[in-house]
């Protein structure tokens, strides 16, 4: 049954939620789901609401603008509106290491995940062994500093040419632009090998090694154009003993950073994150 | 400022939600606090609502009427409420034990809780000194096969004569009985030694020990007549390894059964927990 | 460089831990790895020691006849020799769940693991299509109250054609017959889907949901007679609400599965698992 | 039984295990536990051993100079000897929080640390009422800018007095200077509310809360020179989400601060840290 999908937040007022509430039971959608949130230090109301169209009695391609007109300027609101039918389509992109793409495409291809993934680029062949296995198309742009803005211009319209929506950052080792960041605003996910703000940037099991920590983690993050500082959708940590050499801790942190990384994509997938302020939102 | 808390589930139809939160709104309640699940299983839904009551157009004395008479029948709704100025009389029970007792204690003495805790009852004598540095009332009820119910109804009449709301056996080392339960339906909470429904009843640890595995646990619940088989509230686990004798899993057990008992103990005296068909539902 | 690892144990007597590595060391064997424990309880000595044999005196195919000869009747010791270039043989067997499949094909594919995988085997066709992705040869046999004991047979033969030395049951949702068990004493490893000992047997997450807990966990273990009661290798958690339902306790559970599995497959290959009296001593 | 406690590290060559068990061994010395590490990137080689004293045919007061003379040098070994009969002598220092205090007192007087709890310092009068309830002396030194070098004198002064070996801050909200840290060197613990490195310095509840973390943790470290960057001992996590306000976070921190501190006073207590190169070395 296809459901609308309704994410939003607004100055909190009184009514709010009865009034939505209200509106799509009147015109007969069945809730499904609805999970709501007031922050109350910046006294924001965000909220999740989903229900099945099919009595619903607005057509489908106009509950968008019903939305808009009866709620967005009166409340202040942000809204963005998903249909159940309409799925993700997600590019991903890796470099030389394997485990996220692999956990991916395994989740993927076993059905786990309503997502498109029609195509895998990376600055290294080395993976493209991997995306032949099931059959995704996979494309190599070798980055060097002097053809990064080109390459990155290519890629872009590659993924306009396949009407990509969000793009996953598997363990891609490049700091991706600017530019491309404005291209999918909170619509990139990376996975960081840190229990972030601790150990930003480059090598950080060898930074946790280094400071002697009991505990190593890995964060997914949207990727905004300060590194390592996007909004943090979701961290795991594993215990780690004075035992642990540097490799011991890649080899344990790999099972965390594909775990979290396909935390973060499922809740993306399921639109159930909103972002306010470098922080996230995620709904049940 | 005083809030109402209200704790319900009723059959889900459209538009309790919109028709309860609507209600506060119009009368001029301020809702600080909404947490709404849905059991799509059981088709139940549960709420927990708290609004200000400083401007609330119905006085205190007659909210609880006004549900009953608009909603509860019309729903068939099971309502609770409670006031923010309403504090739980909470007693405690113990054996021998003591780091429960200390933990709760600790925090009731530094204002942790919102909640009064007049009295503590044991079948021993030992843990006295714990009461008294505290300064806290301590009665000892000793038992025996044969004095038991006549002892338990000694308990009934102080718990009474205190004005008793709930009970938390802090690692009380007796069965309570069925009479006990009786008078206080879901408000007794007790703290297991295990990772429930593994290694019910008595020695967990040494069960736990003899089967090798690698994570303990501990489980706080509501009492039920079923040992070890109520309403589970909170559970947390520990890893350990071949290395931990039996004494060394007691002494880490012990620090998961005290915070995994404060956790529930707090949750209850927030008002955050209603229970259905043996389960919980546990609000933010 | 080639090192032997030698894991042993035997009633704990002054001397033992002296008198090996001396004699490592004393014969030119520098001793990379050594971990020992003594289970006071049952006073049994355990050790995993692990030396380079570039230098060492005793040639490789003898080593094993001198501690033997030196220690083994001496001691009352059962003792265990392998060599770093000689990988174990796995086959996995399988039903139609890819989840923990995919991790294991991964990380071989990737070389985290020192193992060679030459078959896989099933009682569905299912899950042929991962087979071929990796090219591993996929034997179906499809099994029926009538049939099992011919087609365990059939699979017996082919394991020892393939010169197989350990099995993982991976998800394989059949029980497995005590002549396979004998064939493979503590070589069989299974991944059960709950915190065992809680949920012993068939469909634990819905027990689980029916519990209520607020955990759900996952245990890989030896295949003994008894079923889910084989010694532990590994278990671990995650914390659920009640918000979760059966079909998401069952995606929750995925993901732990398989990081369980692959971490008991992990120390099996590395030779770092002891068993005695149906429990594990887990090597750092 | 009394047992001789002797931790050790020097660089690592062989024999140098087998020839101590060896030497204690022969001493007629019964080995209660034995746990080694060896360090293979530094190349240094860490033990910690205990062994029974009624038959050992060297006298304690003699033990430490056998093996000073015996292996110190030869090795360049650094040891400390312990004796199961001499307890740690320790002074506390808090500020205005109590539950660490609480904690650490209430496992002290049920036996549950082998340890002796002469005195409690503090900045601040308000915890007095702590320590009378558990009849241990309580001083009060407050620290301006201006006087802080003569209290600290002081403080030293009273802890030479009552001969305390180590000093636990249990979230004393004052920076130790140098010269009390060269006093207590690797014999002051610290509990830090955050997960190091992450959020050093003040107030890391806000600054988690700030950057939007989905966990927080807690760390213990022995305190050097450089603030919050000493040898971390211990560290534990908790889950939280974006409903989580600051004043959230300070709760649910507050667990893992006092169990995470009691965990490293524990270890220290029982003689099973050893510090090199700012980290630390723990024995199981």
């Amino acid at each position: 049954m296809i459901t609308a999908r309704l994410l939003l937040y607004c100055p909190d007022k009184p009514g709010i939620l009865a009034e939505i509430t209200d509106f799509i039971t009147v015109n007969k959608g069945n809730i499904v789901y609805l999970d709501q949130y007031v922050d109350r230090v910046e006294n924001i109301f965000f909220m999740r609401i989903e229900w099945e169209l099919n009595d619903f009695l607005i057509p489908k391609e106009k509950i968008e603008d019903y939305f808009k007109t009866l709620f967005a300027q009166k409340y202040d609101m942000h809204l963005r509106l998903y249909f159940s039918d309409t799925r993700p389509r997600m590019a991903i992109f890796v470099s030389k290491f394997s485990h996220c793409l692999y956990d991916m495409l395994a989740r993927y291809t076993a059905g786990e995940w309503d997502v498109d993934i029609p195509l895998i680029i990376s600055n290294h062949p080395d993976l493209k062994h991997v995306a032949d296995r099931f059959g995704i198309p996979f494309y190599v742009f070798p980055i060097t500093k002097e053809n990064k803005a080109e390459q990155e211009q290519k890629e872009l319209d590659l993924l306009a040419e396949y009407n990509i929506s969000c793009i996953v950052l598997a363990r891609y080792m490049q700091v991706v632009s600017p530019q491309m960041i404005e291209a999918y605003p909170n619509r990139i996910i990376n996975i960081h090998h840190s229990f972030l703000p601790a150990f930003v940037g480059a090598k950080p099991y060898h930074a946790a090694f280094a400071r002697g920590v009991k505990i190593v983690g890995a964060t997914s993050h949207y990727v905004t154009t300060e590194l390592d500082a996007g909004p943090i959708i979701e961290q795991d940590v594993v215990r780690i003993t004075h035992k642990d050499s540097v490799e011991e801790l890649i080899k344990k942190g790999r099972d965390l950073e594909k775990i979290v990384l396909s935390r973060a994509v499922r809740k993306h997938i399921e639109r159930k994150i909103l972002t306010y302020k470098n922080k996230t939102v995620i709904f049940n």
